[in-house]
């Protein structure tokens, strides 16, 4: 990929004289910024903005690696062909009319994807904004020029579907000093190079710190979530389509299916990722985490709020309500050095409301004592820091504020208001000193909490993991799983599981009333029962299943009964009755575009009603599991709700990663269903279960005309 | 209160000639603006600033009815008499050192409010930063006078607790062209001028569109909500402390109890308040609501998202999802109208992907004309803008936008990127044209959400009420009430329960076995049997809870069982079991700050789990009482949840109604119970409650010794 960005030499393809248009416009920016010779290409012309202008590719002199494409779409697989054809690496296309109009426009982009195959020539784009390279100075795209006017370098790199998130977006964030910009790399329709590709190139680019990654869909999959993993920079993600009109929206816009918000959060997760909701959030999160990359693993979220108000600290504190963050409790030291400063009258607290002390001492010697009192403190991890620019009794120096914030080795975000030059300039320098700096109240928590996700996320990732035991299944349920076909039954299913290592209540087959009683005695009273017939899935609803059976009279009932809805016969299943416990949902799905993955939900009465699915991509690791688990949105109920013993989360884990195992070493299972896994005494114990086998083989379809 | 808005002559006690203190930068603001006299006292000095300065109250002439004090706490009593002497009508009290620093505050605090009742003269502080009135060019405030530089006059009024809120952000605020102001009131410590009366003035107050309220309070408690409701204009409230650790900070600020979330919650929606969470969303929805304060009855939230970028357009749509607002499907003519703009190649949809349209025809044709025919589609409600400024090629005239906006009588709200300074430019440009714009994504489809909840509320409480039946008891539900005390038991309590309207579970008394298995003859199996002992009030826990019992023999076994468990004797309670459904509590408490309110919430098992109630102050009107099931936050268990029949809400809000006029009419009652509430065959059914009398009175420690 170096040659996208470090090119030798560049073909500019469809240049133009007429300075409105884009073929000029990417020829101008190209040359303003290049590090390398330029070849204007058009057959209309001899020259162009003072360089040889040059008929086609082929006649371009070398060095040259790259092409950047902007004529009308149907001559672009030729003069792709041509690039090959000369011996370049890559092209960027950017001009539009691809698969984003309609059928036409998606037959030539399958053209290019078959060519990029074929030729070994990389395509990015098209329908893109190309690159921008700020650190470089190099810009290979038709964004506006006036763009250089307001380059400011930085270690954030974007990579983006969208075209003007590429340019205006990026004007606005380097102009409000938002944030320095290392790379934009604007990829379009992705008829080859992908969200992938650019990810694993800026994992290992030195001018980037953190990667914020803007996406409507995640075609790379498994792939895409794999390099995720093994970046070893902070990502942020802002996933548009998850809502249902969100993602419609998404797929008339770049055509592509956008997939279930649960499972990429899940992917995401996993993988380390910080999810955004808002572009501009995407860059404060981005900036942040570039500042603050890795922490001291002792450090656990317990933050400081030094702020010029009382109300601001209030609104903070709220704002930290169920993010992982908490106020720190400050010790005796912190408490001293703050009383040193604080009028007489005014007890120390944090928030630490510094306004008297600043009224006192100035604001230099108030926030430079506090900001090193409060992060001194063992028992912070971190400062909200909230400053106010632009006015002499208010407006502490930064330079010393940062010095003290770096040598703490702690984050510390700060909340900037003030008139609106002097808050420009002030932010400005806050970025300059690596003190990042935001305007959103909101968003200063919302970037202090991701700072400690991250944290949390890539400890957790890095656990040492216990060595596990291959998956075994004995052979009577290894036949099964090959030879089976659509959905096994519930005792079959539980075999599986049971084998595989997975706790289901105790249970017996019993072909007839008298057996079914023998099977009550044993296992205890109260039982359940259920019928077994061939082809029904739906027990319930078929009235083939009697709760809380109390004694062998009830027993006896149920089983007269339920042989005679069973009028195809089958098999009689005797239960010991699991009592009420917190209900789970847990299995594992074959999903189109992410592949095998494992979900945790609620289950029970109110599985429908409550959002509470979390996904996970299998295989888990331990610690895969453990962060699954934490990501449950109703932790109390495995805290031991209600007077039930507390989940062994342990167990719970190790379902979770068998699950993963199973639906990953048996291609032949399409899902597996414990529904509800109930946890008696605190073990995760299968009451029901299903297991669906592929039934599209041929073996299937000849016993199974369905 | 006028004569804090309008004084004829101002008094300024505290003045100082030393230009770095605060007495001296009142008096120079006082003077900058004033369209009054401005009297310096201070009996030190003879002129300052030009101005004779008295050496007391006393010696000032008329005319002059207001002064603002800023001396040492202590000496502020004193001055407040001679005020009172002098015939002032009220003071602004500025200085701080009060109820905020300990105990002596809080006494000198408490001495100013027995000052107010006892003289007559009104209070406003202390501790605050006083009046800042923009259009009237008045500021009785100690804010640097630097913000005479910057005043943005607009129709946004501000009611704070804290000081910096009313200086340092007003002048971010006003700088940065979030919005134009009207009047900022710092109230403070509230020793007398409260939030209640302020807001009442600001209601008639002509050049007020909307008011801002940020609290950590509500100790006007009923007189708030009821002056709220009363308001005419929009009112947004960001009330902190709703956190545990926001509350206790909050308590430490200005030493007020910080109130329950839900309560407070609740009085905001049914007096038609927005709430926002933070200083810059507060302005940002005081700005939308001031240019929407009314909309045609007709109109419901179905949105369309004119846009330059497809991607704004997808996120936009994922942040409408769960705020009531919805992406508007486009008619005919508006497609058509679009389609003249559009080039072939792109399909018409919502959102509306304007930038080749706007590459074709030129922003000016492009926006208008899409704005124009989203406008005009009957199916659209509203429209979220998305503005460039700054770039010829992609950055429409304002003015014409804002005409077609204006006609149409419809919300348009528009986000704003650009480079700095011409977006600022055209955000003033936006401002003075009445056309919101706001910077962030997420923040422009907050501010549509709040201008239809708005509407929403105000349709609501403004729909037709039928005439209520006053609420009447017979004689001995009346005695019981009159002469119980403490906890009635679950009989007695659904008698008054059922007297006042209330669906109650079939239930008959029984004295012992026989007579319990005549009642259930008499109901029909299955049955639930309960034990009412005297002083018991938790019977699951004491064993008095036996439920679905199937016959004659499970009832004889459990009244056997029950008589054992009940010692001291009690009653039997026999009860047609209610089938499971949808499980709810309802009930009613009197709240020390807001007095007797009225709750829904989830019932159940999971009723601890899930956070799930609302509140209203009571009496509910009907529509009170439907916007309060409408804020319950689990509808699909209302609307049919897994085969249940929907809930009726009519007779839901009966139930509701009939809590709030029992807590209201009857204040022996203490609190309400329905726990659960359930709803065969649709129509809410206690099936156990309390009645919590007083037990504080003489009669009852007769009696209850505890």
């Amino acid at each position: 990929m170096d040659f996208f960005f470090r090119p030798r030499g560049v073909a500019l393809i469809g240049a133009t004289p007429n300075r409105s248009r884009g073929g000029n416009i990417i020829l101008r920016n190209a040359l303003r910024g290049s590090l390398c010779p330029v070849y204007p290409v058009n057959p209309r012309y001899t020259e162009i903005e003072g360089l040889t202008c040059y008929p086609s590719v082929s006649e371009v002199p070398d060095p040259v690696d790259l092409a950047v494409i902007f004529v009308p779409a149907p001559s672009t697989p030729d003069l792709v062909r041509q690039c090959a054809d000369r011996g370049l690496s890559g092209v960027i296309i950017e001009s539009g009319g691809f698969a984003e109009t309609g059928a036409e426009g998606q037959r030539l982009q399958e053209e290019l994807e078959r060519l990029a195959r074929e030729r070994s020539i990389r395509i990015w784009g098209p329908n893109c904004m190309g690159l921008v390279d700020v650190p470089a100075g190099r810009i290979l795209s038709f964004v506006s020029p006036s763009i250089w006017d307001v380059l400011l370098s930085g270690p954030v790199s974007l990579v983006v579907q969208s075209g003007m998130l590429s340019a205006g977006f990026l004007i606005d964030t380097m102009t409000h000093a938002r944030s320095g910009i290392s790379k934009v790399c604007s990829i379009g329709n992705r008829a080859d190079v992908d969200e992938c590709d650019i990810l694993e190139y800026l994992a290992s680019d030195p001018e980037t710190g953190a990667v914020g990654l803007y996406l409507e869909s995640v075609p790379g999959g498994r792939r895409f979530f794999r390099i995720l993993r093994g970046c070893d920079k902070p990502v942020v993600v802002l996933k548009a389509g998850k809502s249902e009109r969100g993602a419609r929206a998404a797929l008339s816009h770049t055509a592509s299916l956008a997939g279930s918000r649960e499972l990429v959060s899940g992917g995401l997760a996993q993988a380390g990722a910080i999810e955004a909701s808002d572009f501009q959030e995407m860059i404060d999160l981005c900036r942040c985490l570039a500042a603050y990359p890795r922490l001291d693993p002792a450090l656990r979220g317990r933050i400081g709020v030094i702020t010029y108000s009382g109300a601001a600290g209030i609104v903070s504190a709220d704002f930290m309500e169920n993010t992982g963050l908490g106020l720190a409790d400050l010790g005796p030291q912190a408490r001293e050095r703050l009383e040193s400063v604080f009028p007489e009258w005014m007890p120390v607290a944090n928030p630490v409301d510094l306004y008297p002390a600043i009224e006192r001492q100035g604001p230099d010697r108030a926030v430079q004592t506090a900001l090193a009192a409060v992060l001194d403190d063992p028992g912070v991890d971190g400062v909200l820091l909230h400053l106010y620019s632009g006015h002499p009794a208010l407006t502490p120096e930064l330079e010393p504020l940062a010095g003290i914030a770096r040598r703490s080795g702690k984050p510390v975000v700060s909340w900037l208001l003030g008139s609106r030059e002097p808050a420009h300039l002030y932010r400005r320098s806050a970025l300059d000193l690596g003190l990042p700096a935001v305007c959103g109240l909101d968003r200063s928590v919302a970037c202090m909490r991701a700072v400690f996700e991250h944290h949390r996320l890539w400890a957790q990732a890095g656990a040492p993991e216990p060595e596990r035991e291959p998956l075994r299944l004995p052979q009577p349920q290894l036949g099964l799983i090959e030879r089976g076909c659509g959905a096994l039954d519930e005792h079959e299913a539980k075999r599986i599981l049971s084998c595989a290592g997975i706790p289901c209540a105790a249970e017996r087959i019993a072909s007839n009333e008298e057996e079914a009683l023998q099977a009550a005695r044993e296992l205890g009273y109260p039982v359940a029962l259920k019928g077994l017939a061939p082809g029904v899935v739906h027990k319930t609803e078929a009235g083939l299943v009697r709760l809380d059976l109390g004694g062998d009279r009830a027993l006896r009932e149920a089983c007269r009964s339920m042989t005679g809805s069973m009028a195809e016969g089958g098999r009689l299943l005797v239960q010991r009755q699991i009592s009420d416990t917190a209900a789970f949902i847990a299995g594992a799905v074959r999903d189109p575009q992410l592949g095998p993955c494992v979900m945790l939900g609620l289950g029970g009465y109110w599985a429908e009603l409550l959002p509470g699915r979390v996904f996970a991509l299998a295989p888990l690791s331990g610690s895969d599991a453990t962060l699954l688990i934490s990501r449950f949105p109703h932790q109390r109920l495995l805290d031991g709700y209600r007077g039930s013993p507390p989940v062994d989360r342990d167990l719970m884990g190790r379902v979770l990663q068998t699950l993963g195992d199973l639906i990953l070493g048996f291609p032949r299972i399409r899902e597996i269903d414990l529904n509800p896994l109930l946890a008696p005494g605190g073990v995760p114990t299968v009451a029901d279960a299903s297991i669906v086998l592929d039934n599209g083989d041929a073996h299937c379809a000849a016993e199974d005309p369905s």
